[in-house]
């Protein structure tokens, strides 16, 4: 695609003849309406998104985008920066966390590099295709030219074009040390909250360490100054995985496939996406609460609420995929449940 | 067992050394230390019920109990009471759905004839052991005898024992219509709350019907007067699939099996499990707050904080055959997650 401006198409929506029906459905089956709660919500929307009155979880698609930070040198993480590089090459050996979660959900992962500092590549089948080595360090100067970001959302498409156009369902994920940074930047630069209320510790800072890592995005949004485009923003605070993500989930709505948005930072490329193209917010589950303390505010903000709250923070979409059993769990009864007819049970008084 | 006292027994506690070198492990894995929350916290957990560093989620059983309940000729249930009988033949049919997800998670699934008001028997592999018909309406006259009582203990027993001893996790599934009234009175009695905050809908009754469905418990509770032994109460309000479930809990945790406890009812029988041997709630794990407005209280006198709030109401063992998944993910990321020194990656500054 030679267009600039494909992310910025308009979307349909979920088809709502279709979620309808599927209320319907479930009104017959063996079970007191309404009394699965969420778990039905979620078949109905499924369906609607689908234009299918029985939904389909399967397959299920997980892209992992892995990116570098140069504000990282600012010692706003609590882990070193070879971690993003290093951690790429535990995805690839089914170490992660993501990875042993992929596996179980039988769901083909994708593992991106989308701009780590590693100079020298990285085994196939990681999809190596780096915006560049690090995005900059925004204390100083823009993390990424607007070319870089235009590359990283065409990054995040390719994948959804090239992988996982067959999935039913796809999960984004990120690795980046320093992307909560990165992350609590955009927000509080997309009017989400004040930068005190969206920064967090991350990896593990201690209380100086967020402070101090308050201080960096407080300096560095001043650098900025007001800036109402978020593509601008977004090329002013990065990072690449960033980008890439928001790409990527774009082109996942464009194509009428449902996303499960990951934690903090994958809910900040959600609203990255649905700032530049509001049509994506449609095809959007949101999975869980994160313990990052921002995140309550990004969520607000893109009027989200998670299925769980479990205390995670890990990042790299494992919060989605635990997410996406309740999803798989939601498909199997709407679509397998005998009917009342069917089981010759008496319905209500 | 000819042991009249076996409920009372005591039950070792699991394993804390086991928990301890779990908890020691989860620090080793690639990702910050605590990031997965409470699936963390599961896994440890689990490793010390099965005194094991690494704990096993499968496989899983799950026992559903049903029963009919005398006070249902008062009006207190929107489903009139051949719905449970009907509803037992769906479990065995597949189209419940308890069956879907038994299924789903390749569970053994007893479905168990506790005492329901059909006297022409089931098919199997229905585990037919009807203590009784139905109960007696607890408005006018003691639910069930104290032998009845005793019989749906050991009925719950045998269950765990015949069937399911050689389960990692189990869970216990209830069906009755009028079992949420059962379970409300049984919760007041034992002091959980008033009344008043102990009733609900059930499945689907109106404004009016809850209240008279307050008023016929309130009725109950002054016929019986202060009651201190839970074994009395128990008789007194029944059910036999209430009874039967607290007999299968108490079992599980004498043989060291994990228990996840469902939605209002399970926890009710949960309660008088631990009413009758304290040693039982170390064994237990809460899958879900349910929908039904007193379970928030039930839970809190278990002082159970549950893993997921979906709105739930269904009872069957859904929504810990739901909540199984977390076990299940949290298993697996304990024991197949590399190590920073495995995966070679760089641990925190």
């Amino acid at each position: 695609m030679q267009d600039k401006d494909w992310f910025t198409h308009s979307i349909p929506p979920p088809d709502q003849q279709s979620g309808e029906a599927a209320l319907e459905r479930q009104a017959t089956l063996t079970k007191p309406a309404g009394s699965l709660g969420r778990i039905e919500a979620l078949a109905v929307h499924l369906a609607a998104m689908q234009s299918a009155l029985r939904p389909q979880s399967k397959p299920l698609g997980i892209a992992v985008f892995a990116g570098d930070h140069g504000v990282a040198k600012e010692g706003i993480s609590a882990f070193p920066p070879e971690v993003t590089a290093q951690m790429v090459l535990n995805f690839l050996g089914g170490g992660a966390a993501i990875s042993v979660l992929a596996k179980r959900a039988k769901a083909q992962l994708c593992i991106v590099n989308a701009g780590t500092t590693r100079q020298d590549g990285y085994p196939e089948p990681v999809i190596d295709r780096p915006v560049g080595y690090g995005t900059r360090n925004f204390l100083e100067e823009s993390a990424m030219t607007m070319q870089e970001t235009l590359a990283a959302l065409v990054l995040g498409r390719s994948v959804m074009d090239e992988y996982l156009t067959q999935c039913q369902i796809v999960v984004g994920g990120e690795m980046g040390i320093g992307n909560t940074a990165c992350a609590s930047a955009l927000a509080a630069a997309l009017g989400v909250a004040a930068v005190s209320d969206l920064v967090g510790p991350g990896t593990g800072l201690d209380e100086q360490g967020v402070f101090h890592k308050q201080s960096v995005i407080e300096k560095s949004l001043a650098r900025i100054g007001d800036q109402p485009d978020p593509l601008r923003i977004l090329t002013e605070l990065g990072g690449y995985e960033v980008a890439a993500l928001a790409g990527f989930y774009i082109r996942a709505a464009m194509l009428g496939i449902t996303i499960i948005i990951d934690g903090f930072i994958s809910s900040v490329a959600a609203l990255v996406a649905c700032k530049l193209n509001p049509d994506t917010r449609a095809w959007m589950l949101f999975s869980h609460t994160s313990q990052e303390p921002g995140h309550a505010c990004v969520l607000q903000a893109l009027q989200a609420d998670p299925l769980l709250s479990l205390g995670m923070r890990l990042g790299e979409g494992s919060g989605a995929a635990i997410a996406y059993d309740l999803v798989d769990a939601a498909c199997e009864l709407h679509n397998k449940m005998a009917t009342f007819d069917e089981a010759g049970v008496s319905d209500r008084d």
